[in-house]
């Protein structure tokens, strides 16, 4: 028994991708752990008891301030999209902007106050069921700082346009790692993909923030990543995901529009997260990249 | 209902610490969604049906290959401690060390083959019981690559050398950051807290590798663990944990070793990480660490 984990037909490899700027351990030994890759618990298991959705049409008043709603009209109660604040914000908007703060706990470090922006987006699911499903929403917070792993994503980056004279996104070809493409758009299994099926939409013609996009753009965008959720949803149980749209600091400097390139980042809860990466940033991912792509590539909807 | 959220006496923080050279946002609002901070689900509450557990004594045929063992004569069926290689490791050891692969995929990045070490380290509990508790471990991995956090954190300490002369962790006096103190160790909740109650072991004395303590210090460190363990179990009802020895590669240059100084830490799982987290590798913390601290100190042990 004790040479089973050895004997896999193919070797460990360890990648590292510019984009993400870290290195990742591919495992096929790991996929043979008394686990499996799909999602055991289909998501919204959980009901609501008998409260009602707050994020539910007819609830507003439940809610933190809006922001902005689509259709505009504040008074038509069938609004599509609401934009709101976060009743438990992790920052705060009222703060007079990011300013040090004075700390003397006997330790070295720096604080500021936590100026910034959370809000909450959610769409029209109809009017609230009371009932067993949460209603899907999307956080969007801004910062007064650059966080680890957007100034990573940009060293990577310029490392490699440094070594090139390209952007290392524009520069996926994607092969074997394709899933699907549209008009503006492409979706690939990451080459260091940190976790299981992990997928990336990138846009094909450079472009370093996410915003600038045109109507037609996010229209074409919006087909590709409904694709991908309901593959995703098919193949591998309902699991529940996250996506993260991975753009730019508004502040980006000149120079670094060369290279800054924004993309969509799907990641399905699959696996639990332990000690190792925690205390290391580095992630075991048992499945090789190309094998996701050709699943997902292979995934017929009904 | 609407400004509840803003109306916290206390406002949010930014903080970064040069020791893990992150930002963390620290929120009290967040405290207050509707969730709290001990853990639900008492850990090992998942039988393991009627199985025999390989980690129990006299079951040692279903493990992996054993590497050392503790008495070491290997005929002493009482055995305190074993290490074995891990059943599905991560990384081969039977590879020719790290080389680079050429992989052609249409995309840019590096990959090498996955040599390396991944052993558990587990102890005695009696005989196997075939029952409903999980035998605690631990997993040692050794890795060709210099993973991200230990590099993020080698360059947080050398800016703040540079800058000081000092060693960041030398210079920790901890005041109310301090949850208690051995001869030859301090723990405290770190000043930008990644989790709530996170705790850190620090040696007293600057000391860069983990591996070079002598038997007196461990014994020391080993009582101090077990303290730190015993209040969190109390405090937060028995959380699942990590630990995770924050130590340095072994080939470190010598101008590195003024500014490597090894720790322990434990972070207890009681939040669950979200998009934003993965996304940015920033995470937000509701409890601020001298309020966690002030706790941890207050916990009375029977
Ligand atoms: N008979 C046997 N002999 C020898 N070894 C045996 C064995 N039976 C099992 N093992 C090994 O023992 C280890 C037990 O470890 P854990 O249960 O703590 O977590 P695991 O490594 O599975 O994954 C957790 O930790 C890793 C690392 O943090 C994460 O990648 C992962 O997502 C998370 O679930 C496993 O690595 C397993 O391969
Ligand atoms: N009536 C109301 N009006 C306005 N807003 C309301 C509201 N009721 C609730 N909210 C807000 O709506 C959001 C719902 O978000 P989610 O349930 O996806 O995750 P949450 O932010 O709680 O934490 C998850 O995501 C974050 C960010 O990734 C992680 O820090 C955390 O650990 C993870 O559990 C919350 O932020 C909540 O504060």
């Amino acid at each position: 028994m004790s040479s089973q984990g050895q004997n896999t037909g193919r070797r460990p490899e360890l990648r590292h991708d510019p984009v993400t700027n870290r290195w990742v351990i591919f495992s096929p030994a790991r996929a043979k752990r008394p686990t499996d890759l799909k999602s055991k618990s289909p998501q919204n298991s959980n009901p609501n008891d008998n409260s009602s959705c707050p994020f539910c049409i007819g609830n507003e008043h439940e809610c933190a301030p809006e922001i902005f709603r689509v259709p505009s009209d504040p008074s038509d109660p069938n609004w599509k999209l609401r934009v709101i604040e976060n009743l438990y914000p992790a920052l705060n908007r009222n703060l007079e902007g990011p300013c040090d703060e004075k700390q003397d706990m006997g330790v070295p470090g720096l604080a500021m106050g936590g100026f910034g922006f959370h809000d909450v987006v959610f769409k029209n699911h109809g009017a609230s069921a009371g009932a067993s499903m949460s209603h899907s929403h999307s956080q969007i917070l801004a910062l007064p700082i650059i966080p680890s792993s957007v100034s990573a994503r940009f060293e990577g980056m310029n490392e490699y346009f440094e070594k090139t004279g390209k952007c290392s996104l524009c520069e996926v070809q994607a092969k074997e790692l394709l899933i699907d493409e549209s008009t503006h758009f492409i979706s690939i299994v990451p080459f260091a993909a940190t976790f299981p099926f992990e997928i990336w939409i990138i846009p094909r013609a450079h472009s370093s923030h996410f915003h600038e996009f045109d109507c037609e753009k996010m229209v074409d965008l919006g087909g590709l990543l409904k694709l991908m959720l309901r593959k995703m949803s098919l193949q591998l149980n309902n699991p529940p995901f996250n996506f993260m749209i991975q753009t730019s600091p508004l502040q980006v400097k000149e120079s670094e529009l060369f290279y800054a390139h924004w993309f969509l980042q799907i990641i399905p809860q699959l696996s639990v997260v332990g000690g190792f990466e925690i205390g290391t940033g580095c992630y075991i991912n048992p499945v090789f990249p190309e094998d996701a792509a050709k699943v997902m590539r292979e995934v017929n909807l009904p």
